[in-house]
């Protein structure tokens, strides 16, 4: 049976973790859920490589929330730098999950869009885990994750 | 059969998978084509390696249009480095073929630009495969992909 | 029985490493503690590399206190990344405690920072080593290091 | 007998490595040089890899003229960066011989200084290669290459 | 016998290996240097990897100049992050010892840091090879190299 890694923060400001299990496990079926919490981004890299080996999971998602000060940016950028690197060394799929604070323009559009990512992103680990050709026929397509979709350009 | 990955996301807003899939098989015959959809440009690394590791593809296009918010040219800048990784990992090319949305002046012809980046990379991704002496003759010549060529110094 | 890491630096103005060893022993028994201090942020990976490998530590803590200059800041962002990748070398957890100079008003309020923030991530370590589950209550509850904590949001 | 590696882009406006391997036959003789072009900066990493593991040369010189919008900046640093890394991962020397457009005032000077450092970073490789001695004589006096040297510190 | 390595380049304008090289063999004996220059500071990674693994090093000192342009602080901080990456590679120190070019008032004071800066790391050298405990004592105490000691926090 497959197994999906949740890898999140004590620092987030919202359960992301349990919107992702959550929609995990009302859309589909047949895959077993571990969650490993940590205290900030910059501990998931280590987390999702220890989910991947040390658990054997399938695919992982990392979700977080980065503050909006500069520190906080740069933390983000090193935790999805090496989020990727991570991908790289165990050739499985991460997907991170970030809602920066500095998103939305109060705290509930923030709540509700770290629910909104958390279940969207969801989506697309069981899309890259069971029906990869799903993603195929939506590329190119101006999809996005939580706010509203972009849509196709009009040429 | 020599085997093109074509790696593309479901964020960016034209086909452009489809674009240098069109390009190729109209320039050339002799090989075969992989697809895999990913959500965004920071899904590419690890699905250009499993085009490598796992399809054997013996090069591939990593297509993706990056957004204009100073988060989305962070995004781009760590699928950036982290493609070049891969590469390394792998010893073969990616032609990382990004399009940023400020790039043009409207939809139109920010469509534009992307099926004729998409297309003129498809032209460098075959050189690279099998007529790798192209480009020395090409070289130095301030060649574009997209808007026009540069050309040479003039001195 | 488990061995706790201890990394800083004599660039801190802090006794930081201090601060967290009297945490760790205050807190909880049955572990070692080996410590290792290097002239500045930058040296700190490979001490927690060697901590690791060659003394056979579980988990580290790499304490610094980086200055407020802009070049100050790059070597922060240096060392930080290459704490990530440290552990993804590894598989073990480095829990980065950072104070940055211009965090607080005065001297007096960065001593009391570099006190609290080495203390409550000497408990984060003891809590990925011997009760993950505790983290995993936490999640998304909004928990900060050193300063008060942001908490859930309102929604 | 040794072998050099250049690898050049077909997006620079200069044919920088024509220039290398003419100042390379001009100086010395005992090496052969074997040529890859590519088309940017960004490919240059794998391509000395490849010159290095697959056409057995001791040294690249990796010649580039990035843009001078920000995207063309960002380009170089990713491509450095792999290039230092192409070295750790081939314990071989790259001489990195960007030049970027906004470095002269006019399309003849850059030309002139794009001749000029592609020709003196060649003897810098020579010297790696051949001669090591000559560059601890030359050790902290300032020299530059393509544009005056700086010198020694009057103190 | 311990062996230290003493990487530096053409482009620094004070002899800064000769300084370290003067300080080391003043205060210590029982150990080898061995020196390699190389042109600029991001040829040092690789020097730095050659002389652990062809020379057989025990500790390096990487010391470079990175002059005052935007460009020049690029280079140092695309070098100080792969002299990191080194260090890892090889579980050994490498002290860095970079004195920028705006850091003094005029070419005499930058001469003076620089010499004084090459000279305190030196001992660093020494210290973290030979007299590790002598570090722990200066565990944060402010210590700096060059300018003057920041010393402990008045709290």
């Amino acid at each position: 049976m497959k197994k999906i890694g949740i890898a999140d923060t004590t620092f987030a400001r919202f359960d992301m973790g349990n919107a992702a299990i959550n929609e995990l496990k009302t859309k589909d079926t047949g895959f077993n859920v571990i969650r490993y919490s940590v205290p900030g981004v910059k501990d998931l890299p280590v987390a999702c490589k220890k989910l991947f080996e040390e658990q054997n999971c399938d695919i992982v998602m990392a979700l977080g929330m980065p503050g909006a000060k500069p520190i906080d940016k740069q933390c983000a950028h090193e935790a999805s730098t090496a989020l990727i690197q991570t991908q790289l060394l165990c050739n499985k799929h991460i997907l991170e999950v970030f809602v920066h604070e500095d998103e939305a323009k109060d705290e509930k559009e923030l709540a509700w869009l770290a629910d909104k990512r958390s279940r969207e992103h969801a989506i697309n680990a069981l899309d890259l885990l069971f029906k990869p050709e799903k993603l195929v026929k939506k590329a190119g397509k101006g999809f996005r994750e939580g706010f509203e979709d972009a849509g196709s350009l009009r040429s």
